[in-house]
């Protein structure tokens, strides 16, 4: 009974693996200040709960596969906001931003198709990628670049015969990197030239910081038709357990191929997509608030993170993550001294190691990445943690 | 700019495919009885909602990505009362089972990798396997024989050395037709002597109709470790859009191949999962209430059925669907012929062709698939239209 080998060749999530030494230290008394996870703090807006409550229904039917019409309406209204014109039938909502890029590669991949993704990158790409028979193909940047990619001769040095699609995910994860809409104008350019598809994550779009405009590569029309956009209420809205995604396309031999793929997982959770219709009609008053708190939080990370001699980080221009190098030879050595040999005070802290967001085998070694999730403070003093813990570490 | 072949290969649903005509036939003012798919009338517990409904939480937070331990637990509570002992180890939450099922082959099958299953089968599987890169091989079954298919040399018959697995839709779905626990038995011996998984799809397992006894492959403990157990809400609890499914088995090392997927799509919703802990606390009266209004639906559609001349159809056992061969030439025709030519009262009727429910070509065309889904004076109707529709079509 064997089972199957591009499977078994996957790894867990690196970001998890940490979690049992994390467990010890907590079950041993010590405080563990979580800057690993993505799961934001911030509470998700009443009006997703309040619609669901007042949901009067009999019968919790199946939803249209494409997804409920006054979720896409709702989703049309917010682009509408940026001067960006969706239909429904350029809209599929999906079980998260997760499920929205595995349809993507399973209707555009076949076996041994390359995919090019700057890296570091959400390790999660390569489960989706492999999973529809694919090939990831990094193009390395550099914390000393501020991890940007943007350049011409770095992005055609990786295309080949079998490159398909770049994916750009924009505000980053794990870097916080952004690109600038000139940037997306010769990311299009090259796709065109090159004949990929664009894969656009832009699940953070609103998380841009200090003068930054908010961008997307649906403000581009000239690259419409190979331009795939990736969204979801998870991080915008904080509801990370409100499985709602979106897959926007105006390529329509794409969303027909995707359709096929919908209708064979039926539809979405009918409720959460009540309360995500719901989400999606706030205000831009609600961004700036969110986006005031984060950036507050980007703040403090960079100041504190400064104190420490040899770092090398940019400060980073969006969503809720940094990526740092740290003046020690070993990043998840360093990560298990202080969980299971560190304390200040009783307290430590957990990042995650950067080394499993690299596809470049010895990569990242020496980086970390933090998610800005907690408050200030918290921030602040999980950060001065990494501080007296690498003083300890390089002192043993 | 190319697509995924394999899934440009792939169809849309045959059992939407006639939705535009039906809204034709409605758009001039006729009525039309659905009996074609597979979306109940029965209300959802209030138990769902009444428990989303006071879920209180700021944050709406990712869940584990096996599953909510409440839902776990309360499932685990729901087996023990079928004396199957299940651990929380053993359990994976899924989005429906189409995710359990998509899960599953992925884990399971390389590409080239074969399934056995009977035809008629439920046209989604085609998707689920073709998306992981395997192939479905079918094992023809026969309206005069009631679609049974559990014999000895009918499944030997089709194994070769690329057979991965075996799958049991029981009750089934297009035909109702329902596996006893000696024949469970003599597939399990089946797959152990030539080393094949079983895949139990058992989402209509309480809806086993007369003297039948509840019956689940998880009961046979000698095969415990090539058991799969797809489980759903959808059906048991009339929550078909409560995306909520389990995916069930006690190897460990298939399970944990299972659990890389299911991490790469972090979790499934928070809410639903809320919802469907309550669902699974029903006491046994829930699910005899039912089946009780399901199967006299059966008996209706069923005696219906009988007064038409030349109807092939075995009185099937469960779920609540019932295949049958027509008197007519064809039935994709008839149906068209149904929808645009035909009324009586202004009345009409649809059904589900069941041609698109077998794998191998040519068969099928004068079957249909129903699902008796409305009540019985809507049920009783609906199968009169059948029968004057085809005296109608044969005098043409």
């Amino acid at each position: 009974m064997k089972l199957s080998e591009k499977v078994g060749a996957m790894q867990f999530s690196p970001i998890r693996k940490f979690n049992p030494i994390a467990q010890k230290a907590k079950d041993a008394g010590k405080k563990v200040y979580h800057l690993n996870i993505g799961q934001p703090d911030v509470e998700t807006p009443d009006v997703f709960m309040d619609a669901i409550r007042t949901y009067e229904n009999k019968v919790i039917a199946y939803a249209e596969s494409g997804g409920l019409p006054i979720l896409q309406e709702s989703v049309i209204d917010y682009f509408k906001q940026y001067d960006i014109n969706f239909e429904k039938k350029d809209i599929i909502v999906t079980a998260g931003g997760s499920e929205a890029l595995t349809m993507t590669f399973i209707s555009l991949l076949n076996p041994g198709d390359e995919v090019l993704i700057a890296e570091p990158f959400y390790t999660n790409y390569h489960t989706f990628a492999t999973t529809a028979g694919g090939k990831v193909v990094p193009i390395t940047t550099k914390a000393e670049e501020g991890y940007h990619y943007a350049k011409r001769e770095q992005i055609e040095a990786k295309i080949t015969d079998r490159t398909k699609a770049i994916v750009c995910i924009t505000p980053g994860n794990p870097t916080g990197t952004v690109l600038t809409l000139d940037e997306m104008k010769l990311i299009g350019e090259i796709a065109k030239e090159h004949d990929l598809w664009i894969i656009a994550d832009e699940v953070y779009r609103e998380f841009a910081y200090d003068d930054r405009k908010v961008t997307s590569f649906a403000m581009l029309p000239e690259y419409a038709d190979r331009v795939i956009v990736i969204d979801s209420v998870s991080k915008r809205f904080s509801a990370c357990g409100a499985r709602i995604g979106l897959l926007i396309s105006k390529n329509e031999e794409f969303m027909s191929n995707v359709m096929k793929v919908a209708q064979g997982r039926l539809c979405v959770s009918t409720v959460d997509q009540v309360g995500a219709a719901a989400l999606f009609k706030l205000p831009m008053s609600y961004y700036d608030e969110v986006k005031a708190e984060y950036c507050g939080r980007r703040d403090v990370v960079y100041e504190e993170l400064m104190k420490i001699p040899g770092v090398v980080c940019q400060k980073p221009g969006g969503a809720f993550y940094m990526t740092a190098k740290l003046p020690v030879d070993n990043v998840e050595d360093f990560l298990i001294f202080l969980l299971s040999e560190f304390d200040d005070n009783g307290e430590t802290v957990m990042f995650a190691p950067a080394e499993g967001f690299y596809a470049t085998p010895g990569l990242g070694k020496d980086e970390m990445r933090i998610a800005y999730v907690l408050n200030q403070a918290d921030m602040r003093r999980g950060v001065e943690l990494i501080r007296l813990g690498i003083e300890a570490y390089n002192k043993r």
